[in-house]
């Protein structure tokens, strides 16, 4: 059946009235979304942006430029409308939902702010694991509850917190199996001593959970529940159960930039089947994204140098999913615009 | 007084609550776009594609596996909306303008398509010059008009004619000084063989007007105007005179794939500010594509494997320039926000 539908999608692409593959990415992205959503006619809308949003225990440890409290300032400039995922959000007509999983301090109500507060921030994995196992089966249920939630075909999903860059690379120093030094970057704005003092932290934390020295082959068997607890953040372990409830539930998913690369590595070590649901948007700077892609073997839409997170990156791809349908939806076939096909009578003979 | 407007904008775009540059290309733009349009406050609309059309005399060659016919049928499809441009265009909220430089046949009015027909097909340059130089003169002339008939601040440039990338190749082999066998490429779809063929079609073409051998020295001394008239075609002569036109009148160009990018690198050695006003969508898959954008210096927004034409990758590469300029107008500032800033208190001493 699934095989029946891509033969079925590819015939409709082929007799659109254009020299066959000549939209390039727009068709594969026309034919992986019609195939997730069981039809030959795929759409992009309703989308909405789920933002989990959470502290870091680890800003403890001097790993950011910013002070904490800028998670909170940020969750309510989201909410506000006045964060650059705010207006592209506004831009594609994207509903956005923030999601506060950990957040430190209490946020005033807003109208798009879902209150699933697990803990004021995650725990400091230099010192003892992020979370309990209670504390993430909790922050990974809050992520499923967003997307149960959700009546959208197109699901992407972003992250704000302060420090959870720190967390994505310890992940991502796990899953790749390579050094704090390789993987750290400067997040959202450190100097060479800044990401130095970074990868150290990382490099302490690695050696405390037992996943220091790294080997040098991969460690396929590695415990992605054990490996969130340990090094994850509240925001993160929300974003894969949001992959895992997307994925059941065959929604799209637009995957973003470092961080959520991050979560969803975890995620595919639980299911793997996740990957066939998402659309990678964009390659960021930071220097454990590209690594991460490569595992997954993916080959995002954009690059545009963003490093940004809040699902900015997700935006920006998302008019291309709009334009996969549009194509598949609207252009006309050569038969019924009348338009000759390729022909060999043209060519030399 | 533009270094004054370039430091504004600069100082608007690190106020913004997000970490400084962290929106990477997006930033850059809103800053080319501010410094184009001399405002703080850059706009991306109103924007238009011209689609300039027209037939090639060495289409007799064999060059292409389509029928000629195709390129009067696709106007007309293109006007019907049924298009992969019109479709595209549609979803953006922009005006499509086909204007007829020289289209094979008499086709019936439409209200978006525009008659300046200058000669039923350039000549067949494998043979004689592709225009007389009144028909180069009079083809950039329509270029030119179409920009001047236009409220757009965006610009949009493409074409369609069956055969066209044999003509841009052929102005590709003289700007980059190189050989057809390694710029000829598939075009709308030939196989190995035809790429040969074209390729040799080319190489005689060459030698007739005078442009071969090739030295292994770029010719920065080559005559465009008698380049274009030699190997152009109708839409890329009128091209050319768009982009110098639109240049002219402080317009943000979009610029689309290969053929738009052979027509643009005339464009500029007659006048190399133009590039100032051009933004590049995307890169084709066409081999002489990146070879021209290296020799102009640019980076492309997008790389989706595109090889169509019509302005497709222009128009898909539009919603990031309103990003650009909704983010400049709509971004809330760390004050107004009451977001804190970095602050080396946080990091470790």
């Amino acid at each position: 059946m699934p095989n029946h539908l891509k033969t079925q999608l590819q015939s409709l692409l082929d007799n659109k009235t254009k020299p066959p593959g000549s939209l390039g990415r727009l068709e594969n992205l026309a034919l992986q979304m019609g195939v997730i959503q069981a039809t030959t006619a795929p759409r992009a809308s309703p989308a909405q942006l789920l933002l989990f949003a959470a502290d870091h225990g680890v800003y403890a440890e001097g790993i950011a430029p910013y002070p904490q409290a800028v998670t909170a300032q940020m969750v309510l400039n989201i909410c506000a409308g006045g964060a650059a995922s705010s207006v592209l959000a506004r831009q594609h007509g994207i509903a956005l939902t923030v999601i506060d999983v950990g957040v430190c301090g209490d946020l005033p109500a807003q109208t798009t702010l879902v209150q699933a507060k697990v803990r004021a921030g995650s725990r400091n994995f230099a010192l003892e694991a992020a979370m309990t196992p209670l504390e993430l089966n909790a922050a990974m249920d809050a992520g499923r509850a967003a997307v149960q939630a959700s009546d959208a075909a197109v699901i992407l999903i972003g992250e704000m917190g302060i420090g959870n860059t720190t967390s994505a690379a310890a992940l991502a120093c796990v899953l790749l199996q390579d050094t704090p030094a390789n993987l750290a970057g400067p997040g959202t704005g450190l100097d060479a001593a800044g990401v130095a003092h970074k990868a150290a932290v990382i490099e302490r934390a690695l050696h405390l959970h037992g996943y220091s020295p790294v080997s040098s082959q991969v460690d396929v068997s590695v415990d992605p529940l054990k490996l969130l607890g340990a090094l994850g953040g509240l925001e993160i372990a929300a974003m894969a159960g949001a992959y895992l409830e997307s994925a059941r539930l065959a929604k799209v998913i637009l995957v973003d930039g470092m961080i959520a690369t991050a979560a969803l590595a975890c995620a595919a070590i639980i299911e793997p089947s996740v990957l066939d649901f998402c659309v990678f948007s964009h390659r960021s700077t930071e220097p454990a994204h590209s690594r991460l892609l490569t595992l997954l073997s993916a080959t995002p839409l954009l690059d545009l140098q963003l490093r940004l997170g809040e699902g900015t990156g997700a935006l920006c791809a998302y008019p291309l999913l709009q334009s996969a349908c549009a194509i598949l939806e609207q252009m006309a076939s050569f038969a019924s615009a009348g338009v000759s096909g390729a022909s060999d009578s043209a060519l030399p003979s």
